[in-house]
């Protein structure tokens, strides 16, 4: 074996004494969970002693994937003893693993594996790579470099971390490497019919109507930029996050908001771009936060006025631009045309 | 270059002299479109005289394949020449390039690439192999064997094959190979992102409003195990054939229809199965066709006429396997256990 420096660096935590917690990220997404399944199965190949946790629990549609039932869920089985050794995985920052930071003292050597572009490097060793698809992917290379067994866990585990943060390979982080990466999982046994029927094909019959409800009030608005639409606490679901994505669908739409209502005169907003305008800063301006093509935030009011504030800020934004609706539009189509070029 | 037999009658094929008539099947998907423009590329590089046609017209929204207008529709541009040479991509059977049949006489040269189960090798090259993803996946096979230059035009040609006839990677036909050829193609300056935008994310308001209707139109039988959602002829758009989807996408249902009015008393029908239950026995009763997992008809009655034959025939198959719904519903998850045992 080769290595270089941060994979000896791993191959020595890996051989040190001392038991490993392994976790993820609150609020767990697949690249958290995969990730979490897929580094337990290296723990396993080491022979060391470990506990797999995460503060909260994962929701079911990941059941499928080997190894889901070993995760501890911190929520309702909390862990209070000091661990020598901490492996955290996609968590761009110590905090985001919640009450298992209960676990670590000035003692604990902490590992962070990690693709996120905010990543504050608290870790004794960090593999952190921002430009690469998922931190399933970092773990997939890391398994090259120290020639572990890719066993169904691990491989199932990658799969799922690369296909749910790429977004069906749809985002603009679809690399080669996921793909190639996914390629070579499905030849070691991943089907990825089943891993994607479970994870996009499994909803509830109250998601579609209450999906159905919202679509029937779904507006357009600025000459067709924008989709605004909205659901009620009658019509609420837990799985209505995707929601957003079909209003930022339709054809000339490049801005969408989607506005779930919390309590009486009192919504959450969803906010996606699929334009050079950043959806974050108008989150932040309201109080929340996010990322530049997806954001949230809550407001005060009636709907009516929630939709107003929302369309407001969305035309401010796109004056900014100082661009056509026509220009705003091609920024969806720029990459093909540098192919040509 | 080292050749087997088949692609040196290929190379022999495109080194003869004689202008290239290549074709694909009416009713055109993405594999017939992005596999003809792939060839075409081919043809470019060989650089002989060809021309490119489908008797029909062509999706727009797969306007963004470089050579997309170099495709002649037979339909409204006919053609009557006889050619020395037709090339025939992804249509298991001659009638089904419909009139271009008219530009081929006894002297005509036929070749056949294709990946139908039930091709009908009416070639006198036959390059069929039905075990493959798509007939995008046989002309990368071949460009590779050929050691053509991977262009924009067969790269995105070759990506829509595959993605479009694989389902976002989501059929079982979704191999290996198919995710290893498309990473290797956004190695070669395809934007997964964009072709996926266009695709699968380039919808109209009228279709998500008659999205929305339908599903208000839901309603579950059989234990959950059958979904069936109607479209009548004032919300009817014609972007509606994904529709059927959304109802076979809820957990517990394994069998869907979608009923559509194509005039009084006349509707059309379209059937989906994911579990064993061949649905195109139920078609073909109905005076229908098509695959084990989707296939259509058409029926006279009224939309309760209709739906309650649907239901009649979903039951009939339903007791056919002799098998419980929660028995039907495992065979969803059959491949993951294999990978455990």
């Amino acid at each position: 074996m080769v290595m270089d420096k941060l994979t000896a660096e791993l191959y020595s935590f890996l051989n040190t004494t001392g038991k490993v917690l392994a976790v993820s990220h609150q609020s767990p997404d697949g690249d958290a969970i995969g990730s979490l399944l897929a580094f337990g199965g290296i723990l396993e190949q080491y022979e060391i002693d470990y506990v797999l946790a995460i503060d909260d629990s994962c929701p079911s549609k990941y059941d499928f994937i080997p190894g889901y039932d070993k995760i501890r869920n911190l929520k309702s089985d909390p862990l209070t003893t000091i661990f020598p050794k901490l492996a955290v995985l996609d968590a761009g920052s110590i905090s985001r693993i919640g009450s298992a930071q209960a676990c670590i003292d000035s003692n604990t050597r902490i590992l962070n594996i990690d693709h996120h572009f905010a990543s504050d490097f608290y870790g004794h060793i960090n593999i952190v790579d921002t430009e690469i698809c998922a931190t399933a992917a970092i773990i997939y290379d890391l398994c090259q470099k120290l020639e572990i067994d890719i066993t169904p866990q691990i491989a199932y585990g990658l799969y799922v971390g690369i296909l749910t943060d790429t977004g069906r390979f749809r985002y603009s982080n679809t690399s080669s490497k996921a793909l190639n990466i996914c390629g070579s999982l499905v030849s070691k046994g991943v089907n990825p019919s089943l891993v994607t029927e479970r994870l996009f094909f499994n909803t509830s019959a109250d998601a579609l109507s209450s999906l159905s409800w919202s679509l029937s009030n779904m507006l357009l608005y600025c000459d067709g930029l924008v989709s605004i639409i909205s659901l009620d606490r009658e019509h609420f679901v837990k799985d209505s996050e995707n929601f957003v994505d079909f209003g930022l669908s339709i054809e000339g739409v490049v801005l969408g908001a989607f506005i779930t209502e919390i309590e009486e005169n009192h919504y959450k907003i969803s906010l996606r771009s699929r334009c050079s305008i950043d959806v974050s800063d108008i989150a932040r301006r309201l109080g929340g936060g996010g990322h530049q093509k997806a954001s949230g935030c809550t407001y005060k009011g009636t709907l009516e006025e929630t939709r107003a504030r929302v369309i407001d800020e969305f035309t401010l934004e796109i004056q900014k631009t100082g661009l056509t609706p026509r220009e705003l539009l091609s920024q969806q189509y720029q990459k093909i045309n540098a192919v040509y070029s």
